[in-house]
């Protein structure tokens, strides 16, 4: 089983991934993101994202209705649509689901962001949440009969309120569940930087058992991103490769080693 | 087998539908518009309907690549999701298929409209087409595991394009492969009328041998629907109901005579 996660940048090359996943054999499941498609549908429509800092001093995009209308616009329809035509046009029998669709993804939504308002604490609550669940037998019937899942948010939460999550944790619970010996992760840089300013700092192999002193060394989104990266570590021993996905060829230059390789 | 075709104005109760449904038994599959949501995002989007004049006189609307991505947000995206949640909430085993997703629906392009422009007579072919394959084995498959299929538009075209189709057609091709018994037309109307401007001039039954005389005698777009309605009465006996879905229990209240029963 190979999982492939997609990013939502721009320029990431969906004919480029189609044509070349097409080539490979095997089940695979792919997930993808939107932001891209995402922050260019809420600023047409004049809904910024609403930015909130908690007590700690930390800043939080809050997700509120509409924002989460905009969400299930830009992932589950727009792009989604868009990516299950161009793999079923390179002759991969895709099928899109929303965590949403056949309860495939249920989770618990968030406690909430403490902020402080007019000198009271406030616990602002919003439409964001941790995957728990997968509908695993959904996900064989489908493999079974020859399809490839292509997954995206929103997720429903504990009383089946859709709510977003975060696509790397999607990604660790489907591996969980399915074992996945290849993750591969196409992203807009060419693997792991070890200074993410510096293109050509590209980090070519890494073992997983390193991934805690990178955590320590790292700050900002990279934190995170090693922290969900050990995730997928935890009781097994896939190889993720992150690499490239604006390339040509970008899940098989991936799988040679164009970019980062985990192990 | 049941069909249930959901019409996509912005009255029509979700709610009202998903608590009623929850009631039934048996397999069904739902079929839903999005239109008011559709026009509303349009209108957001500053991307109103681009309406063109054939040189016969009549005008249609054309469905280019950025219309259809308004769709494909609107339908596939929002509405499609959201009466999905709500479904579920209510305990049905919903999941949600556009006709890309997994093949669903296949069909031809238009052919295009026939303008005249500057004196020239121009072709102009949109974004738009019949549905003539579902993959039932499909359907099969998600029925079978006790799923409640949730569909709607675009459908493909012979090349893989998504395009846009009318859902009526939609219906009358599922109960082509699939011989529904009942198929129940959700509209903004206590159903089908005498008088259009009337709401009093309800027919409370029909049969569908009268069908032909209606479709010469009524204009506009009840033609049309006029016709739809006819296809679903080609080989096959079922009973049609169209009836209110802006009412309490809207679905029991159609298949106990509310509305229009068409036999």
């Amino acid at each position: 089983m190979m999982i492939v996660k997609i990013g939502g940048g721009a320029a990431i090359n969906h004919e480029a991934i189609a044509a070349d996943l097409a080539a490979l054999s095997g089940p695979m499941i792919l997930v993808h993101g939107a932001n891209a498609e995402r922050d260019r549908l809420a600023e047409a429509l004049d809904k910024p994202k609403r930015v909130v800092t908690s007590i700690s001093g930390f800043d939080s995009v809050l997700a509120d209705e509409e924002s989460l209308g905009v969400m299930m616009m830009a992932y589950s329809g727009l792009v989604n649509k868009q990516l299950v035509a161009c793999l079923r046009r390179h002759g991969i029998n895709a099928l899109g689901l929303s965590g949403i669709d056949g309860g495939l993804i249920t989770g618990r939504r968030n406690k909430g962001i403490r902020t402080m308002q007019n000198g009271k604490k406030v616990m602002l609550r919003d439409l964001s949440g941790k995957p728990e669940t997968i509908n695993v037998a959904l996900l064989r019937l489908l493999l079974d009969a020859g399809y490839v899942p292509v997954i995206t948010v929103p997720i429903l939460d504990e009383t089946g309120v859709p709510v977003s999550t975060e696509n790397d944790d999607i990604v660790a619970l489907l591996h969980q569940e399915l074992a996945a010996d290849r993750i591969v992760q196409l992203i807009e840089a060419p693997g792991l930087l070890a200074d993410p300013s510096d293109p050509n700092s590209l980090v070519p192999s890494l073992a997983s058992a390193e991934l805690p002193a990178w955590q320590e060394r790292v700050g900002g989104r990279m934190k995170r991103k090693i922290m969900s990266l050990q995730k997928l570590f935890k009781n097994t021993q896939p190889t993720v490769f992150i690499a490239d996905g604006r390339a040509n060829n970008p899940v098989s230059a991936a799988l040679a080693g164009s970019g980062t390789c985990i192990y």
